[in-house]
């Protein structure tokens, strides 16, 4: 089975995928013993996911290469598609693809006969990152009707965003959107931050990507964190259960205060946790479904 | 036992090596159970090489360490040589080398004493990809001699040629040289692609090795292409049981058209498929003998 | 158990990972069958300390990860300690890290769950060089107590002077400094080299970094090698069971000279077999203590 993006796959599936996950973190046990060889092909940058998904298929018993896209044959001009098909004529049994062009999968229909895992592409989507930030919610709050949540910062190349505004309002939550207008998308409604802080029950901030900014933001960090940071002026405000997400890596004092980022209502660092539980399930699903 | 050039191999143990790897695709198990470890020692960028040696050591139960030449005291200016006999001292089992020098080993004879696997030195030799290639040719015809081949482009700079040139006259096979005259080699004649086309069993094409060539080429892409790209009018002007070869990557329309990469007479991927088994024959024989 | 720097440890419990180093050098087999994993997060260039590392934890049967700071979020402008968490995050059993700055591991007391070995900061410490430097003269003495080491070259920028000279003096050994003028530093007497090169049981040499230095060396490589390099003649003047050390990477006919690399009083190689069975000793300890 593929995962490209969420949207492919139903409630069930993806309640499915949750589950599993949630049995690998109470210490369900698999091991492929070495027969199965899974190959991480980032053609980006990473460290999060592509080190989460390393660490997954390693608990999981698989082996794994690790393509260094920086030191190939990319360098001599070799295309995504024939570098993808090389992996599979090694006979890996899966393969983990981050890449920079949105829907890349889309190039090459069923063309490929291994099952790939969609690890991030451009600014389009990003099914582990969904899963896992899923997962966390889902443990804080029981299930996921009538939750709402505020996503802050660049919608407009931001995957995570856009993998989870779809899912999370299919598995009916409110999703308000915040941030600045450069990073705005006219399919969703902006709030003012402050006039949803004390309403939400989910404070998701996203990251300011200043690697696909084609010119640098227009206003200062400074404002940003004004207007758009999560300080302790309003985790304060927040309700008593709320909780605080981001997908990391973080600008500190910019998205974040450095004082909020390992505070009681943040699970910054128990999303990366989850990160490694739901990357097992999904290698599994690939494997046998 | 060092594999340095097939040039140092008799036709049996060439043989021998091919009836190894031909067991291992047909299933046959070795498992080193983690006691083995390999070094790859890329001093050059590589995707199929590097991974494809990777996958074979992995699949034989070998551990692997995989050397980043861009993340290493290379940097600090220490000796090929040197960074070798570091790996050696770690008590590695085998040592696959890539380097950009031709005959790098020629130059600490007895000095390493563990195995290495040449991975490719320069525009020298490349035995993993000679033994591939004859691999599959013997695959699809059952054996080589009087077996015609056409190998075309950038002789001069291709080790793939120069390894296959050799040990293909020693097993009795016709090897027809083509290419345009800067990439000619005063040792071997040429022939024009298109009085060749017709009388070949195999047409094996080479990549324009851009990063190797001091300036660039001297003819365009598009009159390459034109003269010695493999495009579907020259295919069909193959004979009925003839197939292509290219050890990639391919410069798509320029070696060969878009259309051809995949057509019913190309073995390329398979060529990538049948690198891991001769890998793992190679690695096999280099820790037993 | 985490390993910051040798100051910390008692001479007992350095004595003790020095046993257990040399139990490993004689076989001893301890395998957590893939259990554990171990990651790598070198955040500068290294050969010998990264593989090293890397060997010895493959081979107690740990899984590795192997963090590529240059292809990393790091370039999004991540912390050190935001990935380092992230890597504790993950469920990996033990980090090993180097880093560019002194004392990194000051910068985040107790806010680390895992045990971290310190594979080099900055200029500070550089434990596990230090332990294998105390391996190979033990091995050679049987033990420490009045010996003799001229310690010779960049003091300044050296973390392995910084982690050998007060371990070495606490083992109760007289330690002569040597080096130019620009690299010396105010704490510690210096020695012209040709004066103590007869007298002393060890010579170990330290590597002129260039990449750390803010400007170039004042004296030329030249003058270098005639005044504090080991040539043969200097050699010649050694006592007649006296040995020659240098950590590694060295620059051949500048702090050596090309035909004592690899003379019978060098124990250059010896010092990075050595570092496999340290490095097995530490990650021990760090996982069991």
């Amino acid at each position: 089975m593929n995962i490209f993006k969420l949207e492919d796959l139903s409630i069930s599936e993806i309640s499915d995928l949750l589950d599993l996950a949630e049995e690998f973190k109470s210490g369900k046990k698999l091991n492929y013993n070495g027969e199965k060889i899974i190959a991480n092909l980032f053609f980006e940058p990473s460290t999060r996911t592509h080190y989460s998904f390393d660490t997954a298929a390693l608990r999981l018993g698989c082996k794994t290469l690790n393509f260094d896209a920086s030191n190939s044959s990319l360098k001599k001009g070799e295309t995504l598609y024939d570098t993808i098909k090389t992996f599979e004529s090694f006979g890996c049994d899966a393969l983990i693809i981050r890449a920079t062009e949105n829907e890349y999968y889309n190039h090459f229909p069923n063309k490929i006969n291994i099952p790939i895992l969609n690890a991030g592409d451009g600014t389009g989507n990003h099914p582990s990152q969904s899963l896992l930030d899923l997962l966390t919610i889902r443990q804080e709050f029981g299930s996921f009707e009538n939750l709402s949540i505020a996503i802050v910062g660049d919608i407009k190349h931001s995957r995570v965003a856009h993998s989870n505004i779809d899912i999370m309002k299919r598995l009916g939550m409110n999703v308000y959107i915040s941030g600045p207008e450069e990073f705005r998308e006219d399919a969703y409604e902006f709030c003012k931050l402050d006039d949803i802080i004390d309403k939400v029950d989910i404070v998701m901030l996203l990251r300011i990507q200043n690697e696909r900014l084609e010119k640098s933001m227009s206003i200062t960090p400074e404002n940003y964190h004004r207007l758009y940071g999560l300080n302790v002026e309003r985790v304060n405000k927040m309700k008593s259960n709320s909780i605080i997400m981001h997908p990391a890596p973080f600008n500190r004092n910019i998205e974040i205060a450095d004082d909020v980022v390992e505070c009681s209502k943040s699970r910054i660092f128990k999303q990366i946790e989850n990160g490694v539980f739901v990357r097992m399930a999904m290698i599994y699903s690939a494997l046998e479904k």
